[in-house]
């Protein structure tokens, strides 16, 4: 797998890390990384994580084979819809965003309209966040040994998905393909809700208990200190799913609250040794 | 700081630490270990936790300076009062549980009632537990830079707690004063609302969508892999206090399923950037 030029648009911990990888593996000879703020030009190259940086989404992604739009969610439609406008025909382009069904009916919309026919589009979603957000996070192997969703649907084309596939899979992830609904209710479970949960578990505790915090809060909490705006807009994207989570979370919990009401430690105990059963599944 | 003998009554992770951390820093020329089942005593002398061991209680600590008990929370009080009725009349005893309030009174009120007159009981809780249990995941550098919290009372002789805190300190651990009770309702939110959440969390999730995890589900469950039946004792211990954490968390979620229900952009990214703010504030 060679590529001739990748533009990355966004880079930040993602956009960043994929331009990383792309250069340590050597899979392609320019890496243009496409950036909303002058200030980030100098700082993106001056990371190594591109080989050269504009503002200029349309002169950017010119003469890209590959487009990989890194942005916070809401943006990614109307920058697939400039990017198809703007590049040539055999372009493939993709996405790294949290949510897959909006992104990919609202990018699949356009792209039938005729903007840019010849461009196609597949959305992926890389299992490969933090709560950290930045191009000086960034790392060649964020990817490796990650999960790295591709979400083809009948629109899609097949050379088109198989790239994307291979793409992914040359920064050392794992692929996996799924409808775009089938994505989002599983990352609802998965990534959206822990998030949400996180959140509420962190604004619950008392400042004044902080100095009795220790791993299992420090853990529990993490992904709170992500970006609250980028995970508003995650969120409000997979609003349905997230609910639905919610709802099976919220059962387990008021189930859990009755058993410590009425001091049932058998069912306590049941009830830590379901979370456990699940929790061990997945391994450390 | 220097013990004759040193005596740990459970020796897994946290007493196994205890051991490992006494006799790198020669804190104690002995370290007796006393263990429930024959086949721990080879087990823990082969992992140097202890330098000898023995399954009967009250040999093990007829000559101990200083007895910390480390076992499972519900079986402190009965082996306070054995250890009390066979320690020497100087002899300080404290525990590691992750609950305090009952401990402390039934301890205290054990002494007081004139069982072992002379022996002197402070409790503590070292906050350094894990998921993993067992001496095998035991390390000498568990407490290092972690927070010890003694619990003294207005029955706790002053040099006994002076001794206690002491002895956490040698350790490495910042120690932390604070009554029974405040020390409960602290973890109560620190430390057993996030066991709860966890657990629920990681039963929340379908087991078909484990493969889309990424470090986010990972952290945030990852304390719900902790033994059941440890947990179950001291969720009930704490019973009250976890109750009243988990109010406050169940009215935050509430205020979150309603602003998601109505697509409220702003007042999400209010509640993210709460959850931000407290978990920013204590650092990673």
């Amino acid at each position: 797998m060679h590529f001739d030029t990748i533009a990355i648009i966004g880079v930040g911990l993602i956009g960043g890390s994929i331009g990383l990888s792309v250069q340590k593996r050597k899979l392609a000879r320019r890496v243009v990384g496409i950036v909303r703020r002058e200030e980030m030009l100098r700082k993106v190259v001056d990371h190594d994580a591109v080989t050269e940086a504009t503002t200029d989404v349309e002169k950017g992604v010119a003469e890209a084979d590959l487009v990989v739009v890194c942005t916070p969610v809401d943006h990614v439609i109307p920058l697939v819809v400039r990017v198809a406008k703007a590049c040539g025909p055999r372009t493939i382009i993709t996405d790294a965003g949290s949510t897959k069904a909006a992104i990919v009916a609202g990018s699949e919309q356009a792209l039938a309209a005729g903007v840019g026919a010849w461009a196609s589009f597949v959305g992926s979603h890389p299992l490969a966040g933090s709560e950290r957000t930045g191009v000086e996070f960034a790392k060649a192997d964020l990817f490796e040994n990650r999960t790295a969703v591709v979400t083809p649907t009948e629109n899609s084309k097949a050379e088109s998905v198989a790239t994307v596939t291979k793409f992914w899979q040359a920064l050392g992830a794992k692929t996996l393909h799924l409808s775009p609904e089938e994505h989002d209710k599983a990352v609802a479970a998965t990534s959206h809700l822990p998030h949400l949960v996180a959140s509420v578990l962190a604004a619950a505790t008392p400042v004044e208990a902080l100095p009795l915090t220790g791993g299992g809060w420090q853990d529990t909490t993490r992904i709170a200190a992500g970006d609250a705006h980028l995970w508003q807009q995650i969120l409000a994207n997979n609003r349905v799913h997230t609910l639905n989570a919610l709802a099976r979370f919220e059962t387990l919990l008021l189930e859990f609250r009755q058993a410590l009401e009425r001091n049932d430690g058998p069912r306590i105990a049941r009830l830590l040794a379901e979370g456990k059963r699940i929790r061990d599944a997945l391994g450390s």
